[in-house]
């Protein structure tokens, strides 16, 4: 069988190492041929010497010469910024592995998506400010995606084809957090270093802190909204400690049905590369429901996680709300991880920046990246001056 | 649209008055062309009148004339015993519910199949004693099987057409019935009131008695390996006392898709008769997973449910010991049923049985009733002269 090409961006990332730790098990199926990466040049030489990509893309010119003068010897093309994601995304691939962190993954996404590509999405921000966009993009061309958030991942394989008027509600399960259990008051005090603890997933540090405020979920439900083309009374949130049920479709006729297994990336990332069909799973990652014993399931407590609140009010409101939610996030969890701000000044700067927000409805890429960053400067700027 | 006709096997029952129920709330999608019922005219009568099929069935020619003589000013055929079913189930229907219990569902069930229609299906007893010539009507004709039983519905929703290969194992969930957490030696001596306090689950006496020696779900092994065309060593069973998980799919990339839902035989009547759609649920059946709280899995027994190891066995073995296996059996429950025999005597029935048993690969209708019905013949003799 032809080998399918795959590239991967933000390769050097929590899910773009995964993703590569599953196609070194799968060489036989699937071609690297494009890495996108940050600033991490030292693990990008070392994916670049085991997968042996064609396409290269770095941050900047600077770090791409690094690249350049380091490998030598190897034929590949090597690439900057935007442009290289961008092009890696609509070179000769079939999948992109799309692992990159905020609105960065919105360009390289519309790119594949326009290039008839299978994207396998890891980033839900890109979603939640460009959904209209991915719809339209997604109606008009071959393109598909197929989550990697576990979340979307288990509804992708739950809802099977069924259409909207047969589907009561999803249900998001949610681990609820290092913080499930503290005090409301407690929780406006945590530190960056309790925030970091994330009691069962291990992640990159933006979205650890969006799982301790619960915006991670609030991302998804609008992640949901778009994926799925469900309104948002029809998702809910259930609390589930132990993190076994990646979430559930409940139908209209009463049947639920639920994903379950281990809490590991590589598990959407080998669903995502192999859909529709199913191979045998090269990690030791089966989940064994009879250690775990029992699962538990209670409902979000909205007054300790304003965060949830936030964006279900912005699903709800839609148009440029949740650009606004997803730009005022990443701003203050960014501040949060500096140590600029406390845990609870996150739902405050962006409910700050919500109600300061007169909505409009962009619909082009152009119109989104500039909205978004002139909140961005916005936020920046309250925050600076303690406007918050 | 056109209604769709149906009808249904043992409607005085306990699936079929649940059947009915379902009926009754979707007159303008189904109509009731058939009923049979065994000796309970009185019921049948309340239901002839409400849903006014064309042809009835009762058990014999007696019955058969009282119900003429009370339904004189109804213009419907009535027939009795294996005639009628078969009539019943291959006349002018779209679907039928067999609700019977026991090996008698089997030449209604042959019939329906070769004549291609839906079987919505409860009655497992048929798939242990004829699976091999099941398969073959399957193949043969345009027929198909929705299973009614919860686990199997529950596969039946989980499995989405993957092959084999696909496929790491199915998890039957059992309840544990009234004697999970008793001692060995108390269970032996149960009475029949014990044994019929099922914890979860309002059924017949039949199969409560089943689920209380495990039979039930031993059965369902042997049903599942037909009906998903998988080896006895991809079925595994594990105790689940809250009865909401009604049984799941492990594929082999690690994922695991499971069905849950209230424990109501309604919702998998609704669904084998509206299959492939789903349709709103006309009844307060919506599982609340918050309110179930915590849901629990552990590996079953087989000390203390040998009936369990027996089905395996019988499983493993295949040619004629399915036959024997439920054969023995529906006589040793019988018995049970009449306190005859202890609780315990039960696996001891069906065990001695195995072992003096010769295996066959009986191969036509008529080699399997013709075994099945000398094996019923030795087990009430050898039981009644005490050579259990």
């Amino acid at each position: 069988m032809k080998k399918r090409k795959v590239s991967v961006l933000g390769s050097t990332g929590s899910i773009g190492r995964q993703t590569l730790d599953v196609l070194s098990a799968f060489k036989e199926d699937f071609e690297v041929v494009g890495l996108a990466a940050g600033s991490n040049v030292q693990l990008l030489i070392e994916q670049i010497k085991e997968h042996k990509p064609r396409f290269v893309s770095v941050k900047d010119t600077e770090l791409a010469q690094e690249l350049k003068s380091t490998l030598s010897d190897h034929s590949i093309e090597i690439f900057c910024n935007d442009v290289g994601l961008e092009f890696i995304s609509s070179s000769a691939c079939d999948i992109v592995v799309n692992g990159l962190v905020g609105s960065m993954g919105l360009k390289p996404t519309i790119s594949a998506l326009s290039h008839g590509k299978r994207v396998a999405f890891a980033n839900k921000e890109t979603l939640v400010v460009a959904g209209g966009l991915i719809k339209n993009l997604l109606k008009r061309n071959k393109g598909e995606i197929i989550p990697l958030d576990s979340e979307h991942v288990a509804i992708h394989q739950c809802i099977s084809g069924a259409r909207e008027s047969e589907i009561k509600r999803i249900i998001l399960t949610a681990s609820g957090g290092p913080f499930r259990t503290w005090k409301e008051q407690d929780i406006q005090k945590a530190t960056k270093e309790e925030a970091l603890k994330h009691p069962t997933w291990v992640m990159g540090p933006k979205i650890t802190i969006d799982s301790a405020t619960l915006m991670n979920k609030g991302l998804e439900i609008i992640e949901a909204m778009v994926l799925f083309e469900l309104p948002v009374g029809k998702i809910d949130v259930f609390i589930h400690p132990q993190s076994i049920v990646h979430s559930a479709v409940e139908f209209v006729d009463g049947n639920i049905i639920a994903q379950l297994g281990a809490t590991d990336m590589r598990l959407p990332v080998q669903y995502s590369l192999f859909y529709p069909q199913r191979r045998e799973l090269p990690f030791n990652l089966f989940c064994d429901l009879l250690s775990v014993g029992k699962l538990e399931f209670e409902a979000p407590d909205f007054n300790k996680f304003p965060c949830l609140k936030l964006a279900y009010h912005a699903a709800k409101e839609g148009k440029s709300y949740p650009i606004v939610l997803n730009a005022a996030n990443e701003i203050a969890v960014d501040m949060f991880l500096k140590e600029e701000i406390k845990f609870g000044d996150i739902p405050k700067i962006i409910s700050s920046t919500m109600e300061n927000h007169k909505p409009s409805e962009p619909s082009s890429l152009d119109e989104i990246t500039e909205l978004d960053a002139r909140i961005r400067r916005e936020v920046s700027e309250r925050a600076k001056t303690s406007k918050i």
